[in-house]
């Protein structure tokens, strides 16, 4: 038994995007899971259908663009509009993105009904995410429409989901049953939607798995956020062998949205390193979710996986000292991943002195003549935090405490004169 | 075999708050869970401990005492504090709260050493949250220092929680023996931190209810949001047996912070409403948020849940439909719960006849004389959806349009004037 892994006397291991440095009985190493997709998965990105019901969302033709454009760089398989049956506009923007020849499959979502399965096809489009409402779906299905729409669409060489509403507070039995007409039909997947976001991870992979006993067809899934578990519901479903999820950029849509393609991408780098870094151009992340939060007029949360602003900021002593060792202590994300820094933060009165001394190293004023002890670093630590004990300070000001106490170090008047 | 639970045809059901309305092999319908604390959870608040580790927090006293009352009479069993060896403030305000006589129960977070304890109980807190670093935990815990310890925080009358950092990547037999012989010691609960951020909730699962079996102190859980799974891991944590949940206001904490506790009071006033609205004062939520927030400075995130500017704001004709019917159909959390209403926009080009139909309502436009059939309702939606694919509505654009077509149809032009 060797201990841990993050020993901070070693030398820095790898950033555990791999799972390589673990001790081989932590509970990071699961068992196999023969059922998972995690390492194929694919996204079906709804920022332009979904987003589209976010309360500050109006997108006119150069944003929606603009945007499929930077989500089909970005390496989405899949970009979902809103239903050309909704107004002109809406018709007009999908024919116009469907002519565009993006890498991403164009979807647009719409009812399960002939007129609305025409129109899209008209459009263009790849493929057709056919949706039934709640509280009508054995309705609809018993009259039978549903199958002669999957039976248009497929004709035409398009693509269909089938997909109903709310499948965590429908009929377990009627939804693998209804599933299973539609996959005998031939659709190309078929969609659970947790449209009220209640569903717990655990529902969602006993759900996911049921199903994936039932149907030979892929499996979409959508997770609303009401709940706070959108993220982690999607992981769940991938485990339990869905192959797509929705996701909208920072998780816009219908009341506070869906699963956020950022912060499923910080989970997938952890879940599937490889897979999802060969996929997806993780450094294009930060300009579309600016981009989109621009549009729709919105701050990025300051909690945002990945991007916010304090992602990858180190506070508390004991945290920075091992960063300062070995970073992949206490980031589960390397940062350089999205293109992105990390900062330690000296400026409280929780700061360590080893912090201290990694910003004295970055303004290089260790060594003969400066700091020498770590004796020094902790005096002048001290002051830090005495002063953060009575204000916030900047890291301006920490500076400012460490030059002056450098200056006392090297008595030099001179120097004193150009740091003032 | 009835179908779904939302029939919108049916009269208004009850908000799902209680699963009394699901049929009953609905995936939300679970098997029995024996080991689930879901009915009786606790929350260790830690605002003023993990938040002030948060890239912005700066406390006074002042924050200090009115965050720390708030939350008490919020409802939170208790509240961890900064450790008071962090400097001369963190010692001064942990001892003046100590004194404040709160309901909740005053906890502080100190390293494992018998220095840091002697302080930690000098300031009067009623239990002492013991912390070892992941690299270091089995060299404290050989040289006998833990057992000490924690025998000397017992023998002051003081609640003692043994906690190692970063258990999802330690070694899984070092930590079972390690929590059993705290356990033996006497503790009044283990803690499972994931420090880094990285755990799913199958993960978390797995190594709670292994615990669970280990153990028979309280287990307390701490999960950061990195990948976005923190509140997911906690209710999937309580499930497989955890006791307590860590969580902060808004979630601020290193990095991007932990569990945030106004979205664990979502998801657990829908996982387990009764004992959530018996033992919370909802109500008092979104206040305690906003004053987090101004102390600082941050924006509330557009997709906080409850609390997020649109978090019961409907859009799409579908939702907004349904919705007016029966909120249940689209909305898992009744806003009346926190205080708060909800709000149907009808100001888009993805909106439905059956939106402005209820805001005419609302404006007491309908019955003899104003909009008496359907037809007049499509006619003025298509005027509003017309509008809306040319730019931003505003809810006033809506009703001018709805007034404008209101006068054509009483002819008045005395309306008109007052209208204008």
């Amino acid at each position: 038994m060797c201990g841990t892994d993050n020993d901070s006397t070693a030398a820095p291991a790898p950033h555990p995007a791999s799972k390589a440095n673990l001790p081989s009985s932590s509970p990071y190493s699961q068992v196999q899971d023969y059922l998972s997709n995690t390492q194929r998965y694919q996204i079906i990105e709804s920022t332009l259908r979904e987003g589209e019901q976010f309360a500050n969302a109006f997108f006119t033709r150069e944003h929606k663009v603009k945007i499929a454009t930077m989500l089909s760089e970005f390496g989405c398989q899949y970009i979902e509009l809103t239903s050309p049956v909704s107004s002109q506009a809406s018709y007009d923007d999908c024919k116009y993105i469907c002519s565009l020849g993006l890498k991403a499959k164009i979807l647009t979502h719409v009812r399960c009904n002939m007129e609305d399965a025409k129109r899209a096809v008209e459009c263009g489009v790849d493929g057709v995410d056919l949706v039934i409402g709640t509280s009508s779906f054995l309705r609809e299905y018993s009259h039978g429409n549903a199958l002669e729409v999957i039976e248009y669409v497929k004709s035409k060489g398009v693509e269909v989901r089938f997909s109903s509403e709310d499948s965590f507070r429908s009929d377990l039995v009627d939804i693998l049953a209804l599933y299973q007409a539609v996959d005998k039909a031939g659709v190309n997947r078929v969609g659970i939607a947790d449209t009220v976001g209640g569903a717990t991870p655990r529902m969602v992979y006993d759900l996911v798995r049921t199903l994936r006993g039932v149907v030979g067809c892929d499996i979409e899934c959508h997770f609303h956020d009401d709940t706070g578990c959108s993220v982690a519901n999607a992981v769940t479903a991938l485990e339990g062998g869905a192959t797509h999820v929705d996701t909208s950029v920072l998780g816009i849509g219908e009341r506070n949205g869906i699963t956020p393609l950022g912060a499923l991408m910080a989970r997938m780098v952890v879940s599937a390193p490889e897979y999802t870094k060969a996929t997806f151009d993780l450094p294009r992340l930060k300009d579309i979710e600016e981009y989109v939060a621009s549009v729709v007029e919105i701050n990025i949360p300051f909690n945002n996986p990945v991007t916010g602003f304090c992602a990858f900021t180190h506070k508390a002593g004991i945290h920075a000292k091992a960063i300062l060792a070995n970073p992949s202590t206490y980031e589960i994300i390397d940062p350089a991943l999205f293109g992105l820094t990390r900062y330690v933060n000296i400026t409280s009165r929780i700061t360590g002195w080893n912090a201290v001394k990694g910003r004295i190293t970055q303004l290089g004023l260790d060594g003969p003549g400066g700091f020498e002890t770590d004796a020094q670093i902790k005096e002048v630590t001290a002051k830090i935090k005495q002063l953060a004990d009575i204000r916030p300070l900047a890291i301006d000001d920490a500076d400012s405490i460490i030059h002056a106490y450098h200056l006392q170090l090297t008595g030099n008047g001179k120097q004193q004169e150009t740091a003032a």
